[in-house]
């Protein structure tokens, strides 16, 4: 909300203060960076950057197996999706307000973080075929337990993770769907998600890869079959110096302190990327929570994040 | 479906012979055996002998927070739920036809078994509830995943079944809930269930006991919260040595061979053992498959169940 409004109030101010900028200024709201009904995040600026092809986007389907496309087109909206891609210089500079979505700012009490780098995510659908039964009539020794196999495996993907030799590695098994999910059934078949990330893009490889051969010692000892479908492996982005350095000075220039820092979550900014020279600028968020209905982030810190966006925008554009 | 259509179809084949019998024959359609929408099994046959209170009843809750009352009288079900036990000594004897929902029969290749006694199953609900977040923004050693707990908790629940020193305890973990269930979400809370049965009653509460310990382990370890609700804990049943023996005359005078053995799955006739006489007739299934899409029992086998129970009818409403 920060994202939108923040840019929007920003804006506004501009007009307020009669300011008149030379390149034009654009607020851009993304379609679905949060929701992963299809099973990833930021369709909007994976399209508009063309790091998702329509084609591809058309055919994510959701659990209960519809497309983006027959979604899209039951709400009204028949667009062409191969005229949504921006043509690369279309922005000169393109700039995101966020909370940090993490507890270093509010720890240091630093009121603003300009981000150096955006951590490269991965993510993975994972399925667990096991064989079912009544959970009284199948011995122990007798079974294929597909949820326990599932457990098994979330424990060396968190292990994965602790032992990749930075703290910067981090995986989250995040969803897990049972069949058929009886109290009195043995789990036959169990669907989880991989979400893995890192600043380092060959150490999140290397941990998808210990990841990768527990996946197969637990499939070979437990006579289970485990498949994994890749739903995206993204290169992790830099943020630009020209965006950075503006960002920098309009802080200076109200004399607020401010840390250069990594962003673990992605957004739409690594999208865009991709096109346009990008920068984001942070702001602390209570114990650091985000994804969760006590997120907050406190107004005097919104203003003063919306105060610096505009002033950066300011030099952008000028 | 043979416990309802066999018997059906034994008491036509006694009124078709023109057999008359002393004691009326009833035909039991029990409401709600199989589905666990409200946690446990056997509703119908609970409240019929008396071991579920009908106020107990009425307040069990779906996963949608629904009480048994609510569904019924929207259903238009409304009669008075304290009507429904029945007298102690109400029936004479009472026997229920079944697959076996086990291996024995069909790899020993004998065509019927009779019951000895019924496992004694437990279920409970274990709640865990860690702390959630960004799956990008909280870094490893941050984390009270849930997930991760309640994995540990499967495995443990395992080991407590497989390591009780009788090939008897079976333990199972049938669902499992994440809250909030994104892929990009450190799950915060985690609902599982845990089935555990035993034909031995001391050993099931020794395995349930090591579950308990192994429980406060994780729960310090990972400084998540770990309840868990008794959905129902019953004790295992003895069957009734007139009905077996009416079973076993039955056998022999059509030349079936036989197995006297435990059923490990438990049954209407657990809970109406608790105030009538009570025998139950096994009937071979394919690869001992049952609560699984490809449960399948042979026609001969369910003519020869369908027999057995008929002439067993008879001499026991003789």
């Amino acid at each position: 909300m920060v994202g939108v409004l923040g840019g929007l109030e920003a804006i506004r101010a501009l007009q307020r203060s009669g300011f008149r900028p030379k390149h034009s200024i654009e607020l851009l709201i993304f379609a679905t960076e949060e929701p992963t009904r299809f099973g990833i995040g930021c369709l909007g600026s994976r399209l508009l950057s063309g790091t998702l092809s329509p084609d591809a986007a058309a055919k994510l389907k959701d659990r209960d197996g519809e497309s983006v496309d027959e979604v899209r087109r039951r709400a009204g909206l028949n667009g062409n999706l191969q005229d949504v891609k921006l043509p690369t210089g279309y922005y000169k500079a393109f700039v995101e307000l966020h909370i940090e979505q993490g507890p270093i700012l509010e720890r240091e009490r630093i009121p603003l973080g300009i981000v150096k780098g955006i951590a490269a995510p991965a993510s993975l659908r994972i399925s667990i075929e096991g064989a079912g039964g009544h959970a009284g009539g199948v011995l122990m020794p007798d079974r294929k337990d597909a949820l326990c196999a599932a457990a098994e495996l979330i424990l060396a993907i968190e292990n994965a993770a602790r032992s990749s030799g930075a703290a910067d590695t981090v995986a989250t098994v995040g969803v897990c769907d049972v069949f058929p999910g009886a109290v009195n059934s043995i789990p036959s078949r169990v669907g989880i998600t991989l979400d893995i990330r890192d600043t380092d893009l060959a150490r999140r490889d290397r941990a998808m890869q210990t990841i990768e051969r527990a996946s197969q010692t637990i499939s070979a000892k437990r006579q289970v079959s485990i498949q994994s479908e890749v739903l995206n492996a993204d290169a992790p982005a830099d943020c630009a110096p020209e965006v950075r350095a503006a960002l920098a000075d309009s802080c200076r220039e109200h004399g607020f302190p401010f840390l250069e820092m990594v962003s673990r979550a992605y957004h739409d900014s690594l999208f865009i990327s991709r096109i346009a020279p990008t920068g984001m600028l942070f702001i602390p968020c209570r114990n650091g929570y985000s994804h969760r209905p006590d997120e907050y982030a406190s107004p005097e810190d919104i203003a003063r994040g919306a105060l610096v966006l505009a002033e950066s925008l300011a030099r952008l554009s000028a």
